[in-house]
């Protein structure tokens, strides 16, 4: 029969169910259709059910609509038809219509777009900058030596258009794992990473580390795409993995899906180039110029990857040109303990380099027309908010806390004195409310009160910030109903970090947590202080009083007189 | 030759790069393997490329992995093989390997689990049923009659397994268009709805309405996929368009995706099953007997949409049956003005329903076993935030905001007096900030400060709230720097509502605003009175504050003694 003729490939099978009847042994039978023109296709219906010269019937889609001439033409390949008495007559049996639903394109391209949305007066473009930093990060965990990321932005004209690169010396990625990354959705959970059953390696969760700074911030398998498309309109992906002398290279553009759209190509088909080191020779057009030299320092690198994003959003540019000092600083406050280790950027501590088992460098550099290349080390920023924070505190209460199903969170509180004549907890400079405050008060007061109604505690999900949750107190660190033995403005004087592995989960973009305010308010948590890193079972209320009562009396030279008893003197801070 | 020959349906077919030498004609050759050996392989590659006896020569994955006889049987079809001197040779020129990218299942079933994410005291999963009453009202905006929309939620195990049903008598799906309803991403702007393209209607921009009531609520083509699988883990969609004598009916569930994942099956591939009305013949699990019941109300229904989900997740059935009150009221207030009309739910009027031209009906039934069956129509909700809002004010100041690029914000501010002995401003009963005061001051104070630092506006897009973005104020509304003819409490004393269209965009999950605030504070803003219907190009914080003057002093009972000029009556608000 005509259904099992499976040949012309430029023709179109079409199913046709036979409706017309309640009952039919093979209702549904699959025609192929090259060139005919209705006519021919009627007769080989009526051949192919039988149908008595003479006899009427219709074919119509599964949408009722009955084909015509201009109708038959149109049809797709893989179409269903119904064989009918009339157009609306009713299905006596049901029909299985096969479909087909990928997701559309937009589900990569536009991926980030409402994602990083800039939520007011925060800028997103760090969010996006960070998803390919943790991916860097993850790539170079294991290097023996420094583990080196850096950021290009090639805003030079004479290299070609604007571009941006993100390289790192990691361990760089197979043909099999570049062929994954670009795979939306597909976590490190459900990844083969090889094509052989024989060399899978599941995923192995990291051993436990101070600080969850396990470097292992991958989880859904959007992060890199979501950044790309968010930042530009295509993507190029240069990867040499460890021990191959290959170099492999794919490129996922919006360009190229809606030519494959339009061509009506299979969308999530593609290639990948494989190449030796150094060859640019696919390289022709002029936009892309900057290419040439990126391929030739392949030569003198073993396993890398480079992420070249081109097709950049022209706000995007002119923000990460004029705001050349907020965004760094925005990346030097989330990867702060990447940076500078476990201890963060303390200046007084002589100890910290050697906490930072193998050293992160992360690299800035803008390069624009006829002006100095701008370059930034990340660990020279000395103004994000947790450098601020650790070096104007004088004392820190370190916790953990045990949340039902093995949750572990380590916490530390710092206390910022008052001297002299003014509080010491830091204020942060590019911060909305501030200057709302400053307008408001018609001259400027910083900290005037301290942390005020901030919430204590900045977030950290394996090591890096979750930059828009805050856990606002404890019970056992919240102002108390009645004054204690504190003065109150002594809990306006804490600041706090958070330090969590991903059993607690975070929202796709990495912006928020899931719920690890809900979780560590459970009545089942537990909190213990540390103390020279052992853990305490104690009252971490009266603990934490205490302490802070002994910052006060310590450090605070807030000067209150309640009948003299006599002279003491403090040493300065 | 080999590669020409392109039989064996179980056969695997790999291409073959010969990359031995600087220089080839023809490098890459396709070649079938159907139940050879590796030896056999090895002997058909040697003569495809003419290799001499005894020549060496290896074959290699892009991966380079040399191919020995296990890895030969786990040679995927499509794979790409290297013909190479030694496995580590140098590739003298680059190798182009066809690669697949599909997107992850975990596309469609995990889009709503990180989006739809708790915040910190605001439960989510009203607002995953607001997509799905999104789509609901879209599909109803053409009715004659009543726009009727329930949800159902069958927690009786009589009925079978835990459901949740979402039923409206909109215009339904064809089958094409229940296929879309499955494309991730697919949105209205790209979709053609129809199989020719004679028939394909683009999408229309709905003409400008009142307070944008368009009910056009649809935008990225995704919001009812993450909607379901937030909800449970199973999806039957069943419809039946204008018209149509058929039922249309799709299922995507979790289960089946890992299933055709095991089976390495198509996973983007399904069926659509097209019956006649009321026919459950196709139903044969006890868990899902209800859905008898649902298939035979169809034959009583004109065109219609159900989205039936199962495995609902358990702590959310516990919350729609714990927290009955808490999510209804929620709906109720995204939805208020699509229920009560463009004017809300105001009780002083008796002209509010003439405003509806047609009307919305959304009802909740909630069964659970051996209970009598909860019902709420949600226009009876009478303390959502709009309504308290509405009743507790004595008088509005209506506006517009044209921002650069048509954008057209339409705005109005109330007025909440202060009556005797205190703020009418409305508390939100539920929200936390307020229950965490509370506690703080020990004894119970409503509205002591009226609006106190909360921002004025709810922002309402296409008719619909965003529940997660405010708009704290403008400068003509703010709190002046030095107090003017008005005491400054009187602005404590103010809520608002800002309707916008689609031209401000939203995240994806709906919960937030991109950059409405930031286009509003545009400079290049302007603002303009409307009165009874007109606008007028006034001097708006002139205005404004000539309102709020009137307003204090024709509502506000609060006394103040300046020094006795007289006695005043003022009558009852
Ligand atoms: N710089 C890199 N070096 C090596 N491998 C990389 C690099 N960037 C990405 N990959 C690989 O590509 C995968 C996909 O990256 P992507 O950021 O899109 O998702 P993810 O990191 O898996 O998850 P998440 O959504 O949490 O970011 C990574 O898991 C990793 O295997
Ligand atoms: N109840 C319904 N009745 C008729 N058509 C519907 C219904 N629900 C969904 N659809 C169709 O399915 C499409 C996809 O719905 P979905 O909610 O997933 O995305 P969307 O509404 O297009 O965009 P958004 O992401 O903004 O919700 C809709 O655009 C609409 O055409
Ligand atoms: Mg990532
Ligand atoms: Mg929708």
């Amino acid at each position: 029969t005509m259904a099992q003729h499976r040949s012309a490939v430029e023709g179109r099978r079409l199913t046709v169910f036979d409706c017309r009847t309640e009952a039919s042994e093979r209702p549904d039978r699959e025609l192929s259709i090259a060139g005919e023109d209705l006519d021919t296709f009627l007769r080989a219906v009526s051949r192919e059910f039988s149908i008595a010269e003479g006899e009427a019937f219709v074919l119509a889609t599964t949408d009722r609509k009955q084909i015509n001439a201009s109708r038959f033409e149109e049809l797709k390949d893989g179409s269903t038809l119904y064989l009918l008495h009339s157009v609306d007559q009713e299905l006596h049996v049901a029909t299985k219509e096969p479909i087909m639903f990928l997701p559309h394109y937009d589900t990569l391209i536009k991926s980030g777009m409402y994602e990083y949305y800039a939520s007011e007066g925060q800028k997103s473009l760090p969010y996006a900058f960070a998803e390919l930093i943790d991916n860097a990060l993850s790539a170079t965990v294991k290097n023996t030596g420094v583990r080196n990321i850096e950021i290009r932005l090639l805003f030079d004209d004479i290299q070609g258009k604007p571009a941006v690169v993100i390289l790192d010396n990691g361990s760089g990625m197979t043909s099999k794992q570049l062929n994954n990354w670009a795979v939306y959705r597909l976590s490190k959970f459900s990844r083969e990473n090889s094509d052989f059953q024989s060399d899978h390696t599941g995923y192995i969760r990291p051993l436990p580390v101070p600080r969850s700074l396990n470097s292992d911030i991958s989880y859904f398998g959007v992060g890199g795409k979501q950044a790309v498309f968010y930042i530009g309109q295509s993507a190029r992906m240069i990867t040499r993995p460890v021990g191959s002398p290959d170099v492999h290279e794919l490129v996922l553009s919006k360009e190229e899906f809606e030519k494959k759209e339009r061509n009506r190509e299979e969308i999530y088909c593609g290639f990948i180039r494989n190449r030796k080191p150094g060859d640019s020779s696919h390289i022709d057009s002029e936009d892309e110029r900057f290419l040439h030299n990126l391929i030739q320092e392949e030569v003198q690198k073993d396993s890398f990857t480079a992420v070249v994003i081109t097709g950049v959003q022209p706000e995007h540019i002119a923000f990460l040109r004029s705001d050349f000092q907020v965004w760094t600083r925005e990346l030097a406050h989330i990867y702060h303990y990447y940076i500078h280790g476990a201890q963060g950027n303390d200046s007084a501590s002589l100890l910290r380099t050697s906490d930072i088992i193998t050293k992160i460098d992360i690299q800035i550099c803008l390069l624009e027309k006829s002006k100095t290349p701008r370059m930034l080390n990340l660990r020279l920023v000395s103004n994000d908010m947790q450098t601020l924070y650790i070096n104007s505190c004088v004392d820190t209460f370190e916790f953990r806390a045990h949340v039902e199903g093995d949750g572990i969170v380590e916490g530390l509180i710092r206390y910022h004195p008052f001297l002299y004549d003014k509080e010491t907890y830091p204020e942060d400079p590019y911060s909305l409310s501030n200057a709302a405050e400053e307008e408001d008060e018609d001259c400027v007061i910083f900290n005037q009160e301290g942390r005020g109604k901030r919430p204590i505690f900045q977030c950290f999900w394996n090591g890096r910030l979750i930059p828009y949750t805050t856990v606002a107190e404890f019970d056992w660190c919240a102002r108390p109903k009645k004054s204690g033995s504190v003065p109150l403005e002594c809990l306006n004087r804490i600041s706090g970090v958070l330090f969590t592995n991903d059993h607690f989960q975070v929202s796709t973009n990495k912006l928020t947590f899931m719920d690890l305010e809900l979780q560590l308010k459970d009545k089942e948590t537990i909190f213990t202080r540390v103390v020279n890193g052992q853990e305490q079972r104690v009252k971490i209320q009266k603990e934490f009083s205490q302490w802070l009562k002994e910052c006060h009396e310590k450090w605070d030279k807030q000067v209150k007189f309640l009948g003299f008893q006599g002279i003491m003197a403090r040493m300065d801070v």
